[in-house]
């Protein structure tokens, strides 16, 4: 007994809504376990896991809520997809491989059968791309908005986790794809008619950007060997990068941050665009410091993983962290990347 | 950036609140890392785990969320001590030790600091008499209500992990502690006028039984020796009961289920008590199956540990699960135990 179950939203009976918890679990969950024997065909209340030898285990938990992190009318696969690619994209920085992962599904009413079809293949496709299962979790209803929380276990050889914190002075800093994208995709998404003089080529490029972000799982490896410190862009470029400088600083030439032809487009036709790529978040591509002697040997294997890396500049002692403009002169930066609880 | 933040509910300015993630985050989760090498001081995007050798490790995640689980008045480290104890709940009762947890915090409102200390304190007690402390997690505003996501890291020698599903004919059924209390207290804790001729003792003790279930972590050892299969309460005796029993069945006198001398009273008041013992959850007791041949070993070992072990009969073959009365009639039971899902 809980102590008020809330009410189901919306039961109109033309819609075939799944029967209840067992359902929900065998029918749609469990064959995502893939037969692990550790996940008990989430018919236990906990599951197993035996490490390999001289690996350490890696864990990251970034729930996603609706309305906060996506819109409850993005189609099912997209919200599976970005519930397990937020959370791999963060193993991927910390040069760890995705084992499996742990799915809390808090759902506002009783969902209907067809939803959960596409969540689940969404989830699928997603764990079969990242090289994860699932082995346990819990389902609840809420009186709150849909959240699905993804705890994604990752393991790397013992001692070869890539820290946040580890940078040194004259380190390079790389990053990876492009910046800004799923900002500018984000605005398109919520608002039709943002930047509606770019190709539909382009928007979709932008959308799609935002709402299939790309973990840099090839790189996971090269990190472990090459980087003094890195982490994954979820909160936008600047404040993720002051996280990877920590008492160090570095001039960043905006013209050196990698766009997109569909970024570019945006950011001729509007100056302001320039926020978006400083501040807005979720591209979800990496930032690495790598050492001078280190950079040949990390860009070749960059290349050879199939991923492109950009160099940004070199982290010096008492420098500022600022990005100058094709002149030379400071931008002023007028959000400092996302926080839940600033005001 | 995030598709959008919700508004602040209550910002009125007597309110001392935190000033923003970072502040969440330093001041108030970090130290309860106790100085964890793998939490990295919650300073990174993940946590780091380094498996000790020949052990297997458990992983279950039970989010506990406003007016579905707790009420949002609740004390903030009566909210805090659930959020764990129903975790470490079924740690125990698959036979492993809580190490390490994952807290996913989604906040309707920046807390305020006095309900920030509280609700921390509280975890601190309970880590700390659980035997785990936090190593990472995620922290958002949510436009529904608080929810608190704890998934939960625990260790058991290689192999010995307790099943669910395991039990065989001639096994005898353990429940350990009393049953119904909790759902008592939760009755009493919603309607203060439930129960008004018990005495204040009495009703306080069922109240506490509902705020702060005991993980039964002392029996975890005994447990992987013992048990054949075991899991805990948490969605009602009967339920759960048949859970374990799977395809076998049991005779369960309903005078055999263990009481607290509190829900002896509350049942002589009022007859449909019985239904809130056989249905109600919340309980967090362990049930227990255990050969024959290690009932007397199992019995001592509990006795050892101080937890109070209850013989509830024999499961048998081509049996249905029911329960007779004082006449040895079949009580009807009117809910099945609880279902997020079901109507």
């Amino acid at each position: 007994m809980k102590t008020t179950p809330p009410a189901p939203r919306d039961m109109s009976a033309s819609r075939d809504r799944i029967a209840d918890e067992t359902d929900l679990i065998q029918t749609y969950l469990a064959p995502l376990t893939r037969g692990d024997p550790g996940a008990f065909g989430l018919r236990d209340d906990a599951a197993l896991l035996t490490p390999e030898p001289d690996t350490d285990l890696v864990f990251t938990s970034d729930p996603i809520i609706a309305s906060v992190h996506f819109f409850s009318a993005d189609s099912p696969a997209d919200i599976a997809w970005k519930a397990l690619a937020v959370n791999a994209s963060d193993l991927a920085a910390k040069g760890a491989r995705p084992i499996a992962y742990m799915l809390n599904l808090a759902l506002p009413e009783r969902p209907d059968r067809e939803w959960m079809r596409a969540f689940v293949e969404g989830l699928r496709v997603a764990q079969e791309s990242f090289g994860c299962h699932l082995i346990g979790g819990d389902t609840d209803m809420t009186p709150g908005p849909l959240t699905i929380g993804v705890t994604i276990i990752g393991a790397a050889p013992r001692g070869k986790f890539v820290r946040r914190q580890g940078a040194a002075s004259g380190d390079h800093v790389f990053v990876t794809g492009t910046l800004g994208d799923s900002a500018l995709g984000l605005r398109i998404h919520s608002d039709p008619s943002a930047f509606a003089d770019l190709s539909a080529e382009e928007r979709n490029f932008l959308v799609r950007r935002y709402l299939r972000p790309q973990p840099r799982l090839g790189l996971a490896e090269t990190l472990r060997i090459h980087a003094s410190a890195a982490l994954d862009v979820s909160d936008g470029l600047l404040k993720d990068l002051a996280r990877l400088a920590g008492p160090l600083g570095l001039t960043l030439d905006f013209g050196r941050i990698p766009l997109s032809k569909a970024a570019s487009a945006a950011l001729m036709r509007d100056a302001t665009v320039v926020q978006t790529i400083l501040g807005g978040g979720d591209d979800y591509e990496l930032l690495v410091a790598v050492s001078q002697g280190k950079i040949a040997s990390f860009s070749r294997e960059a290349e050879l993983a199939g991923i492109e890396v950009c160099d940004l500049g070199v982290l010096r002692e008492a420098l500022p962290l600022q990005v100058l403009d094709d002149h030379g002169t400071p931008i002023e930066v007028w959000q400092f990347g996302y926080d839940h609880f600033s005001r």
